[in-house]
């Protein structure tokens, strides 16, 4: 029996097999896990110099068998088994959608998205990619988009070390030439490395599929080429509990893509990834329709925080507004909000009952912005999105509903979690009294936190019915009332 | 031949009439004013202790004639004539839309209307309404918002010297009980009175015909009561300069009018004031149709400062966004937004091509709160709209027009006189750098504008065409781009 494995951990099997031709199209591999009455069918893949791998998150524990099958001899009808045991400390699964708008681990644990954006920051090089890793270690973040194509725009125009294909000669005139049937097994352990080192930290690898900031021909490839490359992506990373999938950056902008092919990309995803990680893309200004059935949840760009409930309640799935513009001081609009403004946003969104990403673009003499390259933090609004993780960290598990009435003095947002839980969100608005409308039958502790200052303050305990209290009269306030016992 | 009078002045004639019975309701007054062929009719009204007066205001220098005509004899008939001599200096006329979307005094003098909100201030005794008066003095509003009517209303609930009818013994079980057929003249000459100074400040009274803050049964008198009402209003009141009329106050929340008794409002002050002063009615949430004829312009409830092009597109006249929550800090989220986002909210409607109102919440121990009784303004935000008037002043003659590019960085709006003028906003977004496209043929100055701390560097002489340039990547910023000569 092979070695134990952890419940939502990689179980690989690895084998030797044809090295000549194309391995990539011609050898087929997948092997079948069992356990009681379930059986689960995982596609295997070529991984270089005639080696094939297998790789398989289980999801009970106890005795998993497995048979492989393939159309080469060498690799068809293996057996074996393993023990899947307990989940070691820090594992709590991949994510699912809980409770219609929220998230959790697989153990039940909440997940409380609160993401950021390094788009290329697979493309960097050793030195950079390491010190995003020990930013991220420090950083509140439990999400990272990040792109598995090269990313070709502003602050970002070097060539990675890598590329998931193999080049071809360039036709006369032209720079990049690919054959699109031989993968680069180095770019794609590279790309599992850190997808790996992520998880490690508790970060939940967003995988954006395709993307229109391209000069290398990733993003106009034809339909045997994309659907070569998902499945290839899929069998080699789903195995992985932290990782999602979004099919694409700015969606609505890639010219040589239809709605239908998105349509398709998702149905791929849906048929072949056997762990159904998480599904979302990403809109530049047209939404996709997030009530498709394959959408796990609304993965959308927008400035208008106050719409989240509008969002909620249009496609009945969580909220996930992962870029509201960026902390930063660029010639680009998207990219020049102030912290104080970033930190508004994350506030709107969550007592909106959605969650909302960051990223950081603060012009550079070397061009190493954040939410490209990684690198190092600046900004002020990392501190503030830690003490709102505190926060969401005490949210009952139920998670956030967006609400009116009881915080009658209005604001900027309110959310609820049945009667024992009220989170309410003033921004811009500075009141020195507030006035509340509890409901019956309770007392109420009411605290004032301080969003941007970072503290909370209780300004009423044993509070009942509808009363006015003092409040402190600054900007950036929210206000928490917890049933007492 | 009656003394002079100045253009825009007011020519007042003043009878003794019959005193008894009840002159309000059963003697008719009128004169008609003319020059050369134009005649204008002008409504007399009785002003107590037997005294009928006719007020008119001569648009046109030279020697007016006038006639009147009334049901009794001793007031019928009487003849003569003045002469109107230019206006003094300051004079510049009443208000009027000029190029579609803005105002100009009647010499042709832009008006960038910068309001403010005192709805009661001529409530409140001698002592506060004087020093409303010198603090307005100081201050940058060239129009004040404010009620006829008494107001009953969170920190106003005072009740006032004097009120515009004379009371009936009241009902038994109830406070107060009004002869709707008898004015007092003492209330109404003290609000011309206020009005007048106002005038002499340089200050347009945006007189607010009814509202629904009330517990004396203004806002619901019988349809013949408000007639009466109107007319005598009209009568006192149109031959200042400065008036405009503003049917309501949140007409859509005052339930014992229909959108008909708004209908004919607006006709009444139509028909009968001679002048055709402004006419407008202001929302709580549901915006009367500003399309309809009568209405000169949008007077609007909003805190969505971006949609002023919207409302400019929809109802082809000047949009003034008379309240977008108030400076301050009370328990009610309409007043207690910050001072920074205040005159945020003016810039964003400024570059969209409209005009924004001002008002001030702070609590106060004494309940002197600004925006309802006048007194002392404490806020933050009056220099810096002092500081924005500065910046309209020097618009070109035509206005702002809202529109897009030129300032491709983006930003929370920019507007354009020609291709002589550009006012760009960015609000919460810092760049340190901006990318303009400019209009081919010309060379520009770039001024960076900090709207907050008040000062104007030049960033760049004799641009022109595509560029970058720096720019001092802090919040609320505007770039003025003016063509150079």
């Amino acid at each position: 029996m092979a070695a134990g494995v952890e419940r939502w951990g990689v179980f690989e099997l690895e084998f030797v097999g044809p090295g000549g031709g194309n391995p990539f199209i011609e050898v087929e591999l997948s092997a079948t896990f069992s356990q009681a009455n379930r059986a689960v069918e995982v596609a295997g893949f070529y991984d270089g110099e005639g080696r094939y791998r297998v790789r398989f998150m289980p999801d009970a524990e106890g005795v998993w068998r497995y048979r492989t099958r393939s159309n080469r001899s060498e690799l068809d009808g293996k057996t074996g088994e393993f023990v899947c045991v307990g989940p070691s400390p820090g594992n709590h699964g991949p994510v699912h959608v809980e409770n219609r708008f929220h998230f959790a681990y697989a153990d039940g644990t909440p997940y409380r998205q609160l993401g950021t954006t390094c788009y290329a920051w697979i493309h960097q090089g050793d030195a950079l990619e390491e010190q995003t890793l020990a930013t991220l270690a420090r950083a509140p973040f439990n999400k990272l988009r990040m792109c598995v194509f090269p990313k070709d725009y502003d602050f970002n125009h070097n060539d990675p070390e890598l590329y998931p294909y193999v080049a071809k000669t360039p036709p006369a005139g032209t720079r990049y030439a690919w054959d699109f049937t031989r993968f680069d097994p180095a770019f794609w352990r590279h790309l599992e490395k850190r997808v790996q080192q992520l998880g490690a930290l508790g970060i939940e690898a967003d995988i954006i599929v395709f993307h229109p900031y391209d000069r290398w021909g990733f993003s106009s490839m034809p339909r045997e080429a994309d659907d070569l490359y998902m499945k290839y992506l899929i069998a080699r990373l789903s195995a992985y509990r932290n990782v999602w999938w979004s099919m694409a950056n700015e969606f609505d902008i890639m010219r040589s893509k239809t709605m239908a092919d998105w349509d398709h990309f998702f149905r791929t995803f849906q048929t072949f990834d056997p762990y159904g990680h998480l599904r979302s893309v990403h809109n530049c200004v047209q939404f996709y329709d997030h009530s498709r059935p394959w959408v796990s949840h609304c993965s959308v760009q927008s400035s208008d925080l106050h719409r989240v409930p509008e969002w909620r309640a249009a496609y009945g799935k969580p909220v996930v507004v992962d870029e509201c513009c960026y902390e930063g001081n660029i010639c680009h609009a998207w990219g020049n909000i102030t912290a104080q403004e970033l930190v508004r946003r994350f506030w709107r969104g969550t007592v909106g009952g959605g969650y909302v990403g960051h990223g950081e673009t603060y012009a550079d003499p070397q061009d190493l912005l954040w939410w490209s390259k990684g690198g190092r933090l600046r900004g002020e609004s990392p501190a503030r999105l830690a003490f709102l993780k505190k926060i969401l960290d005490e949210v009952p598990l139920a998670g956030l509903e967006p609400c009116h009435g009881v915080v009658t003095t209005g604001g900027e947002g309110l959310a609820r979690c049945g009667d024992e839980y009220f989170l309410g969100y003033f921004g811009v608005h500075q009141p020195s009294s507030i006035r509340l409308a509890l409901p019956p039958g309770r007392r109420y502790t009411i605290e004032a936190i301080d969003t941007w200052n970072m503290n909370v303050e209780t300004v009423s305990r044993g509070a009942a019915g509808a009363l006015e209290v003092g409040f402190p009269g600054r900007p950036y306030m929210a206000v928490r009332i917890r049933a007492e016992a």
